[in-house]
């Protein structure tokens, strides 16, 4: 047994020794929860012209074809597979929060893991069990520096997700302590992403990287090649270099008993986590009252700090863009009714209708306002004035989508870009993953037939 | 032209605005040195197991086999032969450094330029010309954060070599100035690697990675994919988020006219630049002086702080390890008078005389004492004493290598992997590197046929 001091040694002993069994039902079905959400978002993005980019770009270079791109007819090498899917996962700003550290978690584990596991011919519980298992390192590792080394300005989805996709690989590959213990340290050494992309193509790179990086760190540690025993805790190692902060009881207390892999959620809303609650108000302000977009003198909204710190692009240009506005999401929210991948495309960061209203929003922030909470009113031009209070918004922790919302999402989403009755067929598979001995099917459903696809396959 | 303020995209404009007349003569003539350099080191460090594992790691993936890894006979792809070549050119610590930020230049960026070269059958002159801009770009950006970047922990060989591939292969593809911005943005978030993995086989993996990133950041910004404009500057991007320095006077100040490109040296000794004073003072006793191991009583060091700080290994127990160890590295030269790869194999790292002899070392470290400097005392059992004082360092700018120890350098390494007359035909061709109209030649030149291998390829 490793000392406690030795946190890398000591994380990947824990990895290496637990079982399946020992995961608590809960949290293996959060973690089939997170897989269905996962696969949706990955489906969903896959026609997203950063996705075509990247595959220009990187494809000439792709190894012989054992895995699925997501949600399209390429095949590519398992490393470019779990690199394309982690982008496309993420590309709509529409996947899952691990609400404590703004990690988030599937994109760079499930994307390496399911790619793992077309190339080894693994089954569902295989699947599962990694997922479960990267998702814990991965954001009990982001708890040991949240949230000093996320203000410095890291993507810690990038910077853990890293840790998380070759905990993943490193289990479906069986690897030993020693092994896994290198692995951490090849994947702590690769840790990167800035959240200068932010509103960038290169953001939704950020996860698809940890994911491809990562699994590369396992495969080369199964391959004997070595690292620094102590990549996490080191004096030149992750913790300190990227983190002012470095709590390794965070990583360490309660392995095994409190799990972080049981506190995921799925974005209601495709874009950052932080204007949710503003999103799920004026939704319920425009079902409530009558109010067009023509009537608004003012939309004000009192909100967390983080709000116009992460958010807070006034006049955004493009669909991207859109994702880092909180006047164009109130905008779009009150106007249109509408949070999903379809309020943040280029035609709505440019409809003179929204352009107008949201240059009508104003925000105020305050420390004490949480980051899940918002107050928003509405004043009209003729004097009229409604308020709204939203204590957590819909899709945080206290107010989880259910089981129903999850399939909503997903149809929503991959119907676009795969058709209704085959987005059916792939959901109804997702969910009984640990069904199938042979996780590639789940993969190869994902693809789109040419009667499947529907005339409009990009949003 | 982009406002100073811009700096990235200030720099990609001049990067994509330079052509080869523009640079002068004795710069692409320290170009061509580097060029000899990198290849003698990545021939040299070919059959080492660091590579062997890499290579079992990752040649699984490899997309199709369009480049040479150098001094084997196995092809990869550009991406994975940039990688290997990377690895292979920095395993011996025998390469080239930047003095001002102890950056390796040569190994990310030839180590991409050369692979994409032969991709797209690009000449000599490409190649002298996108590794001269690429190491430009790269010290460039180095001393815009160093020293504190590298105080911090960061490895910044690869943190900035991933600029320097992007640079050279964006230039070898032809990328327009705003394309380029685009690659250096993709590099900047890619800019990783710790030096807690100094001492195991992942140091050498930075180089490799920092080659395969860069490139890969410049085929994406080619194929449309997009980044931020500000990835140096922003303040969530590189400088700020990886270093508490920024001068970007550093990066901008007389571009075209004082060129860092021309400061480049080489390393005589195969270990970490620190150590090179004490080696070379170690074997100037030796030579003067008729020593033996077990006269010594001991031998005293006086020298600048880092040297405890990088170099500090008590008992290194690898090859690898004793190349951080100034106690093996005095040791070995006194005794051996070697400081070559074969005086960091593990047969040295445990031989007994020499185990014997360093624990006899002693160091007292000084501000005042400047990197390339040392005063030497040995003392011996008979009460006898010698001392040394070496003020610049064989190998420093100061006492730079000429061509034939460059020569004698090349060749004392690759004859070990690919032979004696294969190894004086490809150290001809890299001096002649902008004659030839296809430079992958001169990579085909570097694999080992049956009959020009040795028996002993191994060190």
């Amino acid at each position: 047994m490793a000392r406690r001091e030795d946190v890398t040694r000591a994380l990947a002993e824990w990895i290496v020794g637990c079982q399946l069994v020992d995961i608590p039902e809960s949290v293996q079905k959060e973690g089939v929860r997170s897989f269905v959400n996962w696969l949706g978002c990955a489906v969903g993005g896959a026609s997203h012209e950063t996705v075509d980019r990247a595959l220009d770009g990187v494809a000439p270079f792709s190894g012989p074809q054992k895995a699925t791109v997501l949600g399209r007819t390429e095949r590519l090498d398992a490393l470019h597979a779990a690199l394309l899917n982690g982008i496309s996962s993420h590309v709509l700003d529409y996947d899952d929060t691990h609400l404590k550290t703004i990690i988030h978690p599937a994109g760079p584990v499930a994307s390496a893991a399911l790619a793992v596991a077309e190339l080894k011919d693994l089954s569902g519980q295989d699947v599962l069990h990694a997922l479960i298992l990267g998702i814990e390192a991965e954001c009990r590792i982001g708890n040991s520096v949240y949230p000093d080394h996320y203000d410095r300005g890291w993507h810690i989805t990038g910077t853990t997700g890293v840790f998380g996709a070759a905990v993943a690989v490193g289990k479906l590959l069986g690897l030993d302590a020693q092994r896994m213990t290198w692995a951490l340290g090849i994947a702590a050494t690769q840790s990167s992403n800035l959240r200068e992309m932010f509103g960038t193509m290169t953001k939704s790179f950020h996860p698809g990287r940890a994911a491809q990086n990562g699994a590369t760190a396992a495969f080369l540690a199964a391959a004997g090649f070595d690292s620094s025993e102590s990549g996490i805790e080191g004096r030149r190692g992750f913790a300190h270099v990227l983190s002012t902060k470095q709590d390794y009881g965070q990583i360490l207390d309660d392995l095994g008993t409190v799990w972080e892999a049981g506190l995921n959620s799925y974005k209601p809303f495709a874009c950052g986590i932080v204007i949710h609650p503003a999103i799920d108000g004026c939704i319920q302000i425009r079902n409530e009252h009558a109010i067009r977009p023509e009537e608004v003198e003012a939309i004000e909204l009192k909100a967390n700090p983080f709000v116009l710190e992460l958010t807070g692009k006034k006049e955004p240009r493009t669909g991207l863009e859109s994702k880092f506005s909180i006047f164009h999401a109130a905008a779009c929210a009150l106007a249109r009714g509408d949070g999903s991948p379809t309020a943040f495309t280029d035609e709505a960061a440019t409809d003179p209708v929204l352009v107008d209203l949201r240059r009508r929003v104003k925000v105020e922030t305050d420390p004490a306002v949480r980051e899940d909470e918002v107050t928003i009113i509405v004043r009209t031009n003729g004097g009229r004035s409604v308020s709204k209070y939203v204590e957590h918004a819909i899709g945080s922790i206290h107010r989880p989508l259910s089981n129903e919302e999850l399939d909503r999402k997903f149809l929503h989403q991959a119907a676009l870009v795969i058709g209704e009755k085959r987005s059916r067929e792939l959901l109804d598979m997702a969910w009984k993953l640990t069904d199938f001995r042979h996780a590639a099917e789940i993969a190869k459903a994902s693809v789109p037939t040419p009667a499947a696809q529907p005339k409009e396959a990009a949003l």
